[in-house]
């Protein structure tokens, strides 16, 4: 299924949707998929040959004396070329029940379904095997450097990944480290490995009288580390929900040669409208992630 | 005059406008005026008591073991607060002819038409004086350093300010120094001093074949330094047009404190509708210079 993207970029449902959300920003800034409320849509998208020609095209066209833009050349690491320039993104958006099973078998269905249609890339959003609750955190954590039966969750991941051989961003789960909990995002390559672990750096604490509070950090703790990684399908950044709020993560991401940056999320709806989707928009085009034009 | 600011938020004729525009955004991420081809806007604005107060609440929120956010802190700048809370902004945008003499007396009826409906801040658009074309800015040109007769258009400046007790951010004009020119942006306090001059530091060049191409470079020299003044109305940081690109330089004076960023422009219809709004609102919201909520 292919949706009309650009049409979608002001659609107020994308933004309204109380569910768990997945948001995806990257190739372009008009690339937000309309998304219903349990969907999974596939979307081609080109990335530029050369990462890096698209950077320097930026800076030949400033012919002036001083060129503050260069200030960022050299990169922080070499830009790669991505591995592929044309793919289909799947993105899962998955209600949540209080059965863990359940939901771990609802995430694999979407997921095959995606790749059925072509994915070579596929997302799950951010708690996708738990109910979104202090409450629930601790007992639907798992052990995911264990693995096994103690992280089926990241078990059908792997095990989804390398049998259709496609890359996944696995949205994010509780993860228990000791006495501790993060929220975490699960990256598998399409050998069924565990390719990196993005742990959510910005806990989102919010007290809204009369609308909402949550504090993830009453359970949570915050993860410290940018993540970047290498996939068959590029360099992807990575991101939860309210890391898109900080613009210093994503302007890493873009000095590291990201081709692509993926924020998995269940954005509130009372701060969601007004930060989303502007958030996504000013990633993509601040850091130039995206093939211009 | 007082429009509705918030329901202009997405209306396209802000963006297509082709006229110099002046664009504004600093206290609200939805403080977006609705200006008319030719029109004086004049806009209540509510700064926070304490801009460290805004600061500090976002980050007492955040009760992680580890918070990113402190970073930022401290600041490049002791964080001051307004010396205003409440006050009213006016926007002049204005049609700009061959006539410079008709030019500067058009600025100036326009301002104190601002002025006398109680703007203690007034703006102009982007290269006022003068036709935006390379031919014209050497022949438009001023020597701002030298004043007096040769800077008709910031003497106008200089006298309006003083006379009406008001600050004003005099869009820009073309400056020359020696054998350069600059597109420059004169800031004057209520004493009619000039209080502060940005210099463009991103010149924009474009080449869209069939739709639009213009070397700013080919002319102008492009400015080296950010710029940040302190007025009767708070803390502004300045930048020009191209400049609001660039999310280096709002951090720049989000850091240095600035109550206020202020980006006097002249948009393009190619490229402006992907990007004025969007950059308004992203540079508001990241660097949280407006009163949350």
């Amino acid at each position: 299924m292919k949706s009309a993207v650009s049409s979608s970029l002001f659609n107020s449902k994308i933004l309204l949707n109380p569910n768990h959300l997945f948001r995806f920003f990257s190739l372009k800034s008009s690339f937000l998929p309309k998304l219903s409320p349990r969907s999974i849509t596939n979307h081609t998208v080109k990335l530029p040959s050369s990462s890096t020609s698209a950077r320097r095209s930026i800076s030949s066209s400033m012919a002036s004396s001083f060129n503050p833009e260069q200030a960022r050349v050299p990169s922080a690491l070499p830009l790669p070329a991505p591995p592929l320039t044309k793919f289909n993104i799947g993105l899962c958006q998955l209600s949540v029940s209080a059965d863990k099973k359940r939901n771990i078998s609802h995430a694999k269905k979407a997921i095959e379904e995606a790749a059925s249609k072509g994915a070579k890339l596929v997302l799950l959003p951010e708690i996708w095997n738990s109910p979104y609750s202090n409450d629930s955190f601790p007992v639907y954590a798992e052990d995911i450097d264990a693995g096994g039966d103690a992280s089926p969750s990241t078990a059908m991941l792997s095990e989804v990944s390398k049998r259709l051989k496609i890359t996944i961003i696995g949205g994010s789960i509780p993860e228990r480290v000791g006495d501790r909990l993060y929220n975490t995002c699960c990256v598998f390559g399409t050998d069924g490995e565990l390719k990196a672990k993005h742990r959510k750096i910005h806990l989102f604490d919010i007290d809204i009288p009369g609308k909402i509070t949550f504090m993830e950090s009453k359970t949570l703790t915050a993860g410290e580390t940018p993540t970047i990684v290498d996939t068959d399908v590029g360099r992807i950044g990575i991101g939860i929900c309210y890391d898109i709020r900080f613009q210093e993560l994503a302007m890493i991401y873009a000095a590291r040669g990201a081709h692509l940056l993926c924020y998995p999320g269940a954005f509130n709806t009372t701060t969601g409208p007004l930060h989303w989707e502007l958030l996504q928009r000013a990633r993509a085009t601040d850091n130039q992630v995206h093939e211009p034009g």
